[in-house]
């Protein structure tokens, strides 16, 4: 049985991680940063299957993913030729890259609205067939709704200002699993808050089926986690916390526009309290962009505590992270997890899934835990969930 | 109810216990870095009643815990006057400070013979009434006998090239359980093999009493544990791990030794295996002795790994680190949580508590787990004992 | 003969600046951090005397600079006795601690106008008779005149947008000079252009005297310009750099306002293409303001290069250093430098002096060179000025 | 013109150098990591030609550069196809490779005494005509004669305890020039006391010849240096320095012996007193050997100092350094360096040189001073003897 997949933003996640399930797939490569690869899962990573892409970028649009794939990772990897079977499609804009150096053009400007963008998408769907939408575009301004009806009438009224790309695909997922009773996962990997916001949350439990969010746990931000984890369970009293994240990909490009860095310092951010238990003050925001790192990034950390009787010690992390393939790692378990336990009558979100693999978890209000402890957690309920056969 | 301890080898650590515990009682310092300080346990910290110390430095012979504290840490901490009341005895040597530039003399040198001290401590102990005794003398070569009979045999013998300090002493609390028919803790923090030596342990057992250790897991080690969980949680693939330690401590000096710095080593890279299931290829030891740095070590760890679609990602630790005081929070829940549980019926060692306390956790053959798994499991075996009340 | 110095912002620097002064007069503390100390030169730090300090801080102005120290550093250093003999005046604010949390005012706000208050501190410093005025107050917004008529018809005009408070202290410092015949030193070590303004080195040369600036080269800057200068001299081509800053002082907390930002952004990039002749790309900023850290910023560095055949390196540097020691230490030399070349003869600025001590070294147009030459080029210039005895 | 060179030990750095002279004459890579590439120098890279090539692993003689290169750097560099034209011919060993895992033979097992090697070499050389030796083997141990007859003796006797490798290839070199009356350059990047040896010195010097050395400064030394000219100059007193360095090539394995590693502690602690003016407590040595690094090593190393008003600052310097090529960088201008210097009447050995190439520059009792003073120091020189032109 296969996981259908539709990839939304065609950017350098989304294409490693087409790269990727299909070099796994050919035997070429080892399914490493595949957090559950080494466990027997009701599906396998060769049943993933990519049938569409979106994006809104002019250069893209119309592309086979090999093409896209030559261009931005042909230096360092081989591309495989399966790739070329799948086009990217014009997707929704709504200003999700304003301010940023491409040139864009969105379905809601070619059709006139977002309601119809919406549509369109609905009618592509039902021939693609997906099992599960990944909503993997670039990081952008978006706010929660937390209530269906104002959702809806956005929609309705086409307000641009209010509605986030993210949430017109969510709204397209819902309505698309509605008209077909086809059960959807919708995994939402960037910051905007999808698995988050009740509206969602709502509607896809209304449509037996399942979101996951929201922004993806790769990077500084998981590793924060288990440190600051480490710290707490020896009751070291952490005095102040900074972490800089500096790159090259377009990501960190659209994150030198305050407004979204903004989006993703919040997320960032929330561990602190949540896992120490009081809010240590703390630096932690994308801090740069510089075009050489390319989608390694460098990040580096400081934190310091005060130890037995009253002493200090600091620690000091830098790295050198490749961005992209972290996150297309994780959308290869995402997938197959979502088709897995949607199937098996989960529905609305699913926090044990969300609290491994996300930045700031779903559902609302919902608590960051060290990943080690989210792991094991979510080991037991995949379990028992009948997902990881014994 | 008071916990009454006796020191083994009044060092670094067992300084900044005494200071510390003294001044936590107080409430002059808060209880950081001590792991289960906020947690409501049958032991408060005020409970812990320092009765008695031993070393073989003639430096420190006969000087009160108070004098010793001044010079060695009175330019860093304010030391409390009621260390006043209790004076350092005479201990065993049996070479466990050879080769290092101090004046030293054994009980057994005094006596003519091991067993002869063994008998003098077990008597002082009567005196003394300790409820646990902590061995923290300086790292010394020793191996593990895993048969009563050669160990019993060794004594008999006086055979001082076979037979460690730790070993004597845990020999004495054995006796000393015996024959007053007290229920005992031995707790052992340095790398020597005690709650790894089935002989050890079979005599505590016997002995309705308790035995804790090896080597207490401080410093670079039980985060490099954390670090690894991390990766193989995310089946990063670990290509080779770097870790270098200098400090200005006596340890540090001790581990110049090559014999010595062998144990430490052992202690130190069986983490690698347990946890990430390979061999991964790496370089972990005590590395050097630089004087200035004194306590505060400085520990630089280098870890690479291959991550999805095989690229690779690059991390860097450096930290400085308080060496001493780290391993005085941890004995600080052990003599409380040891007494609780043999209290409790607990007897021979128990694994969740070395798991998470421990570098190489006893018995013998047990295995090294994260500290993160470990702390949830010993939190729960804790409760369940009700060693921690609800 | 003394070396009379007037402080113009008496903040952590300044406060540093006068308590380590005092303390080595005592004998109290070793002359660590001040470059030259080892040479035999013509004024020794014996020879300074603080004579006048002012600030627009409403916390300050009227205390006494023992006072000051007391709040400021009381917690770390001694404070000698002997500052009680210094009180804080009024002086210019124009601004430039405008948006910080701090309640201020400033002499023009009393008196009526920036001239007025110009006209008040030379009066006031033809009592102190300095032979030293040292700017060294918050970064402060602020651009070049270069047309001394222009910064004369800012002052007349009271334009208190154009003009800045460095303006404004070095054109009094121009008057006094004028008016009383002294030759008198201004020393400004932060970001504002007054050495690199041609306008005020004109005025300055008229009146035979000496502006040496600008902004004080502590930090990670001077090392970073070895670093640049080590890797240049191999041929190495640098990719990219990436330097964070950040710190709980108030020069971090002033940096937080990105238009200051931007003065300190421009000083520190300059060192790239000045030193590696080519404009590599990078990221060099203050990048944050973290409370806890105090007056002990976090500094992270990460520089890669393509070796021989074509391969990669890779450097990364953390340090933990104390801004305002640091830049106290340099004003310990530039104050007694200052009055000797003053003293030779040497008008409008120094080009030798600031290549050393300064981040973007007057007079306007002069290049960066790596510190290491920079020093022995000043180390011959002072010798052959006969600032240096032999 | 050409410079025509022989090789002694075809290892890593000799390789690179193959290689990367030859790519960088077909224009396939620019001269990155050579020092004075940039300057118009009487010789240039293009008129480098290897003619020869040594070395006593059973694996490499007999097989051209170009296998020899494919094995080894094939993977990550494309191998040019002249080095098909040069055979690696059977050296010295002179047990330099002992306790290492290679299978050796030496010319001196084979010709039945070094002697009888020693003029097989010089036979050969006189057919190769090279003018410059480049002593490159793996670190041996090694020990200055300081006196010709001495050495002369060792040579006559056969002592092979005695002899070291580098000082029989250095006695051919000089035989070579005397029999033939070239100008020949002996050129030692490895640890062996050669140019600091007052007996090579004499007789190169006897033979209107030039011996540079000891001991190629790349890596982590010449940086150190500039480091602690850094802090020096601005009067900052070091409490501490640790250094590791840790690597997977047959240099670190070979320095996991500890009579080796002493030879390079020696070289790379020189350098403190020499910059500092005191003996700063130091741990500085190559730590250890971890296969997967390869020849990219990674150092960390920990300096801390006292600042003005006596508080502390400190600095980490972490590298992934690619080490042979580095190395083989030097070699390229070396090479170039020296026929232009023997050339104009330069003999025995010359400072200026080895000041900035070498890690412990002759002649014996040379001071290390900062290799970015050297590097000026050296650019006067080489202008003033016409090597570099106008």
């Amino acid at each position: 049985m296969a996981v259908r997949v539709v990839l939304v933003g065609q950017g350098l996640v989304a294409t490693h991680f087409a790269v990727g399930v299909e070099r796994i797939k050919k035997g070429e490569v080892e399914p490493y940063g595949v957090p559950f690869a080494k466990y027997n899962m009701v599906y396998d990573i060769k049943d993933i299957e990519i049938v569409g892409s979106y994006d809104v970028d002019e250069e893209k649009v119309g592309k086979t993913l090999y093409d896209v794939a030559i261009k931005s990772v042909g230096d360092i990897l081989p591309v495989p030729e399966t790739l070329k079977s799948v086009t990217v499609r014009r997707g929704i804009h709504l200003g999700s890259l304003e301010g940023l150096p491409f040139r864009v053009k969105g379905l809601e400007d070619e059709l006139g609205s977002t309601k119809a963008a919406i549509e369109r998408l609905v009618e592509e769907w039902k021939q693609l067939q997906p099992d599960v939408i990944v909503e993997v575009a670039t990081t952008e301004p978006a706010k929660a709704f937390n209530d269906v009806k104002a959702l809806e009438e956005a929609i309705e009224r086409d307000d641009r200002r209010r509605l986030s790309a993210s949430h017109a695909y969510a709204y397209a997922a819902y309505l698309y699993a509605k008209e077909t009773g086809r059960r959807v996962v919708f995994v939402n990997v960037i910051p905007s808050p999808i698995a988050r916001d009740d509206a969602v949350a709502k509607l896809f439990e209304e449509a037996e089926s399942l979101v996951l969010g929201d922004d993806g746990a790769t990077g500084a931000t998981p590793l924060t986690a288990d440190l600051l984890e480490h710290l707490a369970e020896r009751n070291r009293y952490v005095l102040s916390i900074a972490q800089f994240n500096i790159g090259g990909n377009t990501d960190f490009l659209a994150l030198s526009v305050p407004e979204r860095n903004k989006m993703k310092e919040e997320t960032k951010s929330s561990i602190v309290k949540d896992i120490l238990g009081y809010d240590a003050p703390h630096y932690i925001k994308p801090t740069g962009y510089l075009e050489p790192l390319g989608d390694k990034k460098f990040v580096s950390m400081h934190i310091w505590w005060k130890t037995f009787n009253g002493l200090e010690d600091e620690l000091v992390v830098n790295m050198r992270i490749n961005d992209s393939p972290a996150l297309a790692g994780l959308l290869t378990d995402l997938v197959r997890i979502g088709k897995a336990l949607v199937e098996r009558g989960v529905k609305g979100t699913a926090y044990p899934v969300n609290a491994f693999f996300m930045k700031d978890p779903g559902p609302r209000g919902a608590r960051n835990i060290a990943r080690i402890r989210a792991y094991y957690q979510l080991l037991d309920y995949l379990r028992e969930k009948g997902v990881i056969k014994a």
